[in-house]
């Protein structure tokens, strides 16, 4: 078995636009990821995982929002604010879904640390915090997942290429009966980049689709297959195009786009949330009442739409496969992606884009 | 060239669930599917399709139903009731984009008709009409669809196989830069029957994915490429399973996964909409202020999500496969999906259901 | 009986901020307002108005805008392509129920004339219709409004006080079991102004309040009292604030605020819905992809959210201080409101503002 | 100063239905209510609240439920899986903005100690809590608000009156420059109770209107008035009238019709967030995938409407009139309410209901 590598490494290249230098949400300038993980014994598997949208004070300079929810079947918080006010004021959380009180907490205690301001002067601050279920392969019950993780994640945070796969709040998450995790991807469409990260949790077997090819309808699951859908999928869109919230909803709405062409339906139980952001819409106060700011004409949003649609389908390959099998609570077990045998099939019916080595 | 064929006529099936014995929405019992087509000279390439419920008096007899957004860039009325009360009451109208006034005029009026009530002891009657901007080859500003045209398509509603490609509502319609229009498709799960009607409108053709092969870029287009999508898609779901308004609009939003699957990506011109309904929901009045009524189970749903999405995208497929190529307005043009070399490319790259002629 | 007078014309003075000029929607710069009213023969008492957020070409000068569903029982078209796009880009239509279809045409073709690319070029244009039901005073069943009232309403906008009470679309509107139909205010902040039209064909006479001051409990009604809730209301708010259609949509809720200080309980057989545009948002082409535009904070929207509430509030009851007694449809009457004996009621306790004449 | 008395110990009668034995949120059978107050020293003044739709094991039997949002400048949390599935599968817990994590966190705890399945064969549990900003009287940074103060909350959970005032999650709140917090109030409508409680923490003195009276603009200030608005509210509502989500999502949208009759106008800063659930709309399985219910139908909710506009003005009201002054935080102080001002306010304008003592 070679290393574990993302999908481009293995020479398949989705049709498309191309990725940005790291095909990774960092691409967008500013933006940064951090893990924290904890494997512990036989049962620990879960983790924390920041994105910030920029290394400066969010909740001074805040980045216009929108969220999606394409299932509401999860525990995510902080929507309704930035429904209402369309813009995001704390790094993104991402983390185990029994652990998101905790996450909120530690989350809540960083901002006021490093604005005295909130609870007196500024009233409050609005947390956003989503999650997944890795209870197959993680004791969630335990809830292991504690402040100094999120503030270890939020520490670790930098630009350059996340770590994928098996990391962060992805440690014990499952995709398609597989290993899943964190995955990343970005598109470049003129001067504009486009980068999504996501925390990879869903999918049946028999759904899986790799560029567009029915590998779960031609190999047999690589273990144990799962039979209902309990998973979840969280998608966190980061552009430096210059996006009002109302914009980013219309972006954010084609994530959705992006995991339908994984094979997902939208299981019942899968809670699907998408977060975008964008670091381009920088507002300037003109006057003591007004801001001004620019953005993108809505005709011109068609690139930006595929760049959603296409750099998300990408993160949740690259979350396959680049984690590796995992053994976990109670001797739950999820093998890692059948990479040569995909390979074998990609290669003899993938129409495009399967480089040689 | 063979004559016109559905999908599965050409031997190719898409994996998942299998259609009910039309492969129509209506498979599902009681669904009657009505056209008129207008084409008259050079220039009017339009028309009108009614989708009926059922035979009996709508408006006495409501179905559940639940109305989806996609992408709201379109005129479709009748939705904020849909929403508020989680009913129809009305058959379904489907028209171009400029005759939603007259086509909502005309179902008013033959509800009037039926309901002598209506406007004296019930106060209104909420029509539903959605539309696609068929203006490249039809003179949609001529405005040729008139009352008289909605009442043939009501009239015309029967059972069985509804005639499709460029027929009713879709007479004028273009998909991927090739000739769209009607289609339809069904599942059938367990007990339950949904079926889907599209009418569409919409792609780019490079974007074309069939059975996801991306076909749109491994052949050149048969003819003049549109650049920009200025489409649009409606989308009509129907079952037998008893769901009630809020299951329904779970059912209408994996739809939109349906689309994606043939590489929509939901352009900025492109009004999707989508509009489920049950006949299975039947409710008793059990008093006068009383109505009981069961429901499948949510976490029963997951083999529903997956008709809507399998239904949903080879709907999709039958309006291109079975639209002829049409000439019509300012000698504007649009080719019959090349259906020979697509069936050369699946042959070759699809692994799984091309079945010899 | 005296003249048919405004609120603030008997000398009653709600507290808050101070109206403009008019006191009317007509107060915001550039907005315009023109009625047809249809009053023929012992059953025909209905009409339209139209209001125009400017004089200017709309299509190519839209206004951001946004729509608030308070209660959704109602059949106004055009709601989709605003919440998805932001903006407005036709007069706004009033008219009754079952006419939405032949106004929305009329709408449709007036734009037609006045774009000629619309359809070429340009694919579609959105319209604004919404109604509320008069079938109690007026025949709805004949469907008496033809394009040409919506024409002669649109041809009528003017700047200026707009008329009251029983005209245009209010001609045949009741509201708490008395004559209801077309009201307006305006409140004025700092440098901007927010102006409020309504269509008042809501209430029943015991949940009355004026000013407060529970009339409708204290007084009997002056004829034969409605026991059931089947009306609407649209409420159309305009300012010259520069807001986006998010904004617009936090205004546009604030209307159900003003609306509830009436009485109203948002009973369910109405519908009750609220446009807001703003003339103040402009937005300039900074570059062939990007729009600039300045924005109020949303930390100043205080004033303007208090404003909007107030001249709703004032809106509906000059639509019922206007409003004369009218006969109408198989005897149907519906009386004024009893003026003399509220006076006397809001002079006793009215605490504020009651001026002697 | 007399004792601390509810509205109607005053003899002040709001018009419209009746209230049931307790008038609160209790006299819907099954509800229960618990509080746990923090205040320690000089500025620690907050606390926890819990309401419990019925005493069983709610995971097992969830309610119905729905959500509204009427501004949503606020940090509730659980919202969106109500959303999804239309009910409520934990107690509801309302504590200090600041808390939510902590409060979350705790509730988990609770439901998993209660169903060892959970996160094993049960993947989750969506808990709802809802906040106020106490910050004024309470050092809200102290975070003082702890998993055994949410534990002590749900174990104090009773039927009965409910304390109200400076009490639970309402002991440091503030309401119209005067003390806030928790406030309960009831209706009976033939049949069905509908009960209101609520958290109560917003508004302007020049808005206070009691019984429409615009007591705020009357009366000066007894003390510091507060200049901006930057509170919220929760607003939970309890029936046991059959109702579904849809139709409990009606009846949460009237519950803003209730403020507005306080004198809000919603404003920016204020996070205002309703929350309904029926007991009385309980399922049966009738075979392992149907559930069967009955429900009201839609046009008998006019006077659950009119309960639940009213039972929220009252219980904002019961919060302002059983809170009494208090210090807090830094010196910072809140009057009570000038109960004896204001009584001969309404002696002289209010109308209706005002007995002798």
């Amino acid at each position: 078995m070679r290393a574990l590598r993302r999908l481009r490494q293995w020479g398949i290249t989705l049709p498309g636009l191309s990725p940005g230098k790291l095909n990774a949400i960092t691409d967008v300038e500013g933006v940064g990821v951090g893990h924290c993980s904890l494997v512990a014994g036989d049962s620990i598997r879960t983790g924390v995982t920041a994105i910030l949208p920029h290394f400066g004070n969010l909740f001074e300079e805040k980045v216009p929002a929108a969220v999606e929810v394409i299932n509401g079947f999860g525990k995510a918080v902080g929507i309704s604010q930035i429904k209402e006010l369309g813009e995001l004021e704390t790094p993104i959380i991402l983390t185990n879904t029994l652990s998101v009180g905790t996450a909120l907490d530690a989350l809540v205690e960083y901002k006021l640390e490093r604005n005295p301001e909130i609870g007196r002067k500024l009233p409050t601050v609005n947390g956003f915090v989503a999650e997944c279920n890795d209870g197959w392969l993680n004791d969630i019950r335990a809830r292991q997942v504690k402040g100094e993780h999120v503030r270890a994640a939020l520490a670790a945070a930098s630009r350059g290429l996340p770590p994928e796969g098996s990391v962060g709040a992805g440690t014990g998450m499952s995709s398609f009966g597989c290993k899943g995790g964190i995955g990343t991807s970005s598109r470049v469409s003129g001067e504009y980049t486009l980068g999504v990260l996501v925390l990879s949790n869903f999918g049946l077997w028999p759904q899986l689709k790799i560029a567009g090819i029915p590998v779960g309808m031609l190999l047999p699951h690589p273990g144990k297959a799962v039979e209902t859908e309990k998973g979840s999928i969280v998608i966190i869109v980061a552009t430096d195009a210059p996006l009002d919230s109302r914009q980013l909803g219309r972006i954010a709405k084609r994530a959705g786009f992006g995991l339908a062409r994984t094979g997902s339906v939208a299981g019942h139980g899968s809670g699907d949330f998408v977060l975008a952001f964008s670091t381009g819409g920088k507002q300037q106060e003109i006057s003591p009442d007004r801001l001004a700011a620019s953005r993108l004409r809505d005709d011109k949003l068609g690139p930006l739409f595929a760049a959603t649609v296409e750099a998300t389908e990408e993160a949740i390959l690259n979350a396959l496969f680049t984690a590796g099998s995992m053994l976990g609570r109670d001797g739950n077990f999820r093998p890692a992606l059948p990479v040569a045998d995909i390979l074998n099939i990609l290669t003899k019916y993938c129409p495009l884009h399967i480089e040689e080595e």
